[in-house]
């Protein structure tokens, strides 16, 4: 390879490089937004805030939007840049964490509507405390899959994939003690299912944060870990069967 | 280009036609295992046949592998045949099939769980009329998706756009109901709710036919129509801006 030939794919491939980053970048962003749509949606409802509740809704628009673009983005990477191995995971797993992220944003919209509801109903904030307390923990979650993703963090991703057992427990138990509530009081009923509702979209929100970790260990490792018992997993894991 | 070389591309070229009719086969095979899985779940709840029940929810660990082997089979294609054009969107199309299939079988597994809870309480058949009408509709809707798919028939897979609005509204009715018999009688509110968990699982099904349809229409046409309203959807075709 000549000289001129060697710059001009040293600039190829620094072009590259930098529509790879691109590619991060944007999905960083995307999920700066829907960990504020989450983050507003319960806060909307915590704090008896329908307006806040009505942009939440409204914004959900603006997460779409942002799916379409890297989608079309990592189709034209495809397209033109025709990545194998590494690149070629990355491009991937950027296209399966948008639409995991965009379900995020579509759960923290379900939970904006109930609260509109539960704040007209004005009937008490029965479940709240568990609400507030489960989105605590699902926020740190898909927080934690953001960070593992930007950093390439395995070790981090992997906490994750625990936590989300942890996260059906509490899920679990809180919709026990919101079903007792129920047959105390009659009256309830409505009100009490609406924050069923949110609980099950924040337990949703944590399923996808668990799929956002498990798309960095098959970008990190090339190991498809979906559908893998956590248990297994640790065991594979230590003995270097990745 | 010389006569070898020629046929050797066209052998090239085959081969590559042959591998994404692969992609096809088996993005049905699995389209197939998962309705038989949403038929099943909802056929062992009105038989009241936990051992049906049961059946489903182990075989859903068949319809993970589908969707992994898939996914493998996918990116093998990108890397060792770098498509473009309407080869990499069938590509692209598939891999986000087989995400949603996998998911349809996930609310399958789920909706065979709380028929076992269901037919274990014996608590008489509240709301099955409403499971067994919204569960035909989404049956025929997943159907329709994967023959539309098959056959990238956009006419039929526009139709189903507008499907996924009338299950919404047959769902949104048979929870009213089922909020009313929970408010008559407490001692039901527990079965209620499992019956509530399948419906909610029977219409995220349509929602997932729904996306595999837009898939139809992205591949035929190059357009993403996700997030884009049935009604100006039909505008934009009429008018062909696709």
């Amino acid at each position: 390879m000549d000289i001129t030939s060697d710059i001009h794919s040293q600039h190829i491939s620094r072009q590259f490089n930098q529509e790879l980053d691109e590619l991060k970048t944007h999905l960083m962003a995307m999920g700066g937004l829907v960990e504020k749509q989450v983050q507003d949606a319960v806060g909307a409802l915590l704090d008896h805030d329908s307006s806040l509740a009505e942009r939440v809704v409204a914004n959900d628009r603006a997460v779409n939007d942002m799916q379409i673009k890297i989608d079309e983005e990592c189709t034209q990477v495809l397209a033109r840049r025709q990545p194998t191995a590494s690149d070629l995971r990355l491009v991937l797993a950027v296209i399966r964490a948008a639409s995991d992220l965009e379900r995020i944003g579509d759960e923290a919209s379900k939970i904006a509507r109930n609260a509109i509801d539960l704040i007209e109903a004005d009937n008490g904030n029965r479940g709240f405390v568990e609400v507030r307390m489960i989105s605590e923990h699902v926020r740190r979650m898909v927080r934690d899959a953001l960070t593992s993703f930007a950093r390439l963090d395995t070790e981090l991703a992997l906490k994750l994939v625990h936590e989300d057992d942890e996260v059906d427990n509490e899920y679990r138990s809180a919709m026990r003690s919101l079903m007792t509530f129920m047959m105390e009081d009659a009256r309830s009923i409505s009100s009490v299912l609406s924050v069923m509702w949110i609980l099950r979209a924040l337990e949703r929100i944590g399923d996808h944060a668990n799929n956002l970790a498990e798309y960095v260990v098959y970008l990190v490792k090339g190991l498809d870990i979906r559908h893998t018992d956590p248990e297994d997993l640790d065991k594979d894991m230590l003995e270097g069967k990745s």
